[in-house]
C-alpha cells in the first residue's frame, strides 16, 4: 500500500512537474491539457482524473510551492525564537530564507504568477496568501518572541519581518524577475546579500549597541 | 516650431500610451501595431514611422518610464545629500521614492517586463538598467555624501541603497503584484510603508543612537 501511495505521490507530482513547464513556456492562458499529458508521458484522462481541469491543476502547482516556501521556516524559526546567540541565528536564518525563495521553481512560478495577476487575481492572491504571507507570519511570531526575551526590540512584529524580506530579496529577486533567468545571481552572490541583510536587520531591531 | 514640436511630442505619448494598454491586455506576443494605432486613433503609418517596430516601440515605453523612475531623484538627493537634518531628509527621501516606484503606469510595465522576460531577458535587463538600478546609483551616491558628512554610517553605498529600497518596496510591490491591481495598496498604506521603512533604514545607517 505504502507502495502505491508513493507511486501516485511521484506520478502527481510528475504531472505537476511538466504543467509548470508548459505553463511557463506558454503562459497560462497559452497551455493545454492535451500539453501537459504529453509532456508528463501520461494520459489525459490521468492529467484530468487528478487534477479536474487547467485552473485546479495550476492552483495545486501554486499550494506545492505555497508549502515550500513557508515548510522550511517552520522548525528553523522555532529554534532561533529560543536561542541565546540571536546575531548567529538571525544569519542562519537569513540564509535559509535567501535560499528558500530563490529557489528556481519559486522564482519560475513567481514569474507565471506576477505575469497573469492582471487577468487571474484569484491565483495571484493565493498564491501570496497561502505561500510567502504565510512564511512572513511564521517570522513575525519569532521576531516577538525574541522581542519578549530581550534579544531583539520590535514594535511591530509584522512590519519587522517585511523589513527583514526586504533587505533580503528585493535585490537578488528583481535581477532574476527581469533578467529572465533563474541563474542570474550566483550561490556566492545570494551569500552575501544575506549576510548584508542580516546585518542591517541587527543593526535596526537589534538590542546591542 | 515650439507648437509643432510641443504637437509631435504629444503624438508619441499618445501613441505610447495606446502601446502599453495594448501590450498589457495582450502580452508583448499578442500586442499588433494595428490594434496600436486603432487605441491611438493614428494611422498605422504614423505608428510605424515614430517607432520602426514592435520591439522599438516597447523599448520607447520603457526608456520613458525609465526617465520616470529615475528623474524625480536627482534634484532630491542633491538636496539630501546636503542636508543638516537627516532624519526629516530620508523620510523625505522615502516618500518620494516609494510613490515614483508604485506609480500605477511604472507597475503595470513591471508586470509586462516580468511576465515577458524569460522570453524576451534583454528588455528585461534594458529595463532595469535604464529604470531602478539608474535611480539607486543616484541614491547611493548621495549615501556615500552623507556618510563622508559624518550625518549616516554606509560601508558600502550600494548595499544601503538596496537596503533602503528593500525596506520601502517589498511588501507593497508584490501585493500590487500578487493582486494584479495598481490600486492594491492605498496613498495611506504607501504613506506607511515609506515611514516604517525610513525608520528602520536609520535606525541600521544612522549615527544617533
Amino acid at each position: 500500500m505504502a507502495d502505491l501511495t508513493t507511486r501516485a505521490a511521484a506520478k502527481r507530482q510528475q504531472i505537476m512537474d511538466a504543467a509548470l513547464a508548459v505553463f511557463l513556456e506558454n503562459g497560462y492562458v497559452g497551455a493545454s491539457m492535451d500539453q501537459v499529458a504529453a509532456l508528463a508521458a501520461v494520459s489525459k484522462q490521468t492529467v484530468y482524473k487528478q487534477f479536474k481541469d487547467k485552473e485546479h491543476l495550476f492552483q495545486s502547482i501554486i499550494d506545492d510551492i505555497g508549502d515550500r516556501v513557508d515548510d522550511p521556516f517552520v522548525e528553523l524559526t522555532k529554534d532561533v525564537a529560543e536561542t541565546d546567540d540571536v546575531e548567529r541565528m538571525i544569519h542562519a536564518l537569513a540564509g535559509r530564507f535567501v535560499t528558500t525563495i530563490m529557489d528556481p521553481r519559486v522564482q519560475q512560478i513567481r514569474r507565471l504568477v506576477i505575469g497573469e495577476a492582471a487577468r487571474f487575481p484569484d491565483l495571484g492572491r493565493a498564491y501570496w496568501e497561502r505561500g510567502f504571507a504565510r512564511a512572513l507570519v511564521t517570522i513575525a511570531d519569532c521576531f516577538a518572541r525574541l522581542d519578549e526575551r530581550g534579544l531583539l526590540k520590535v514594535e511591530d512584529p509584522q512590519v519587522a519581518a517585511n523589513h527583514f524580506a526586504g533587505l533580503l530579496l528585493w535585490i537578488p529577486s528583481n535581477r532574476v524577475m527581469f533578467h529572465g533567468r533563474t541563474d542570474a545571481v550566483s550561490a556566492e552572490e545570494l551569500a552575501a546579500f544575506a549576510a548584508d541583510g542580516a546585518r542591517a536587520f541587527l543593526a535596526a531591531y537589534g538590542t546591542r549597541p
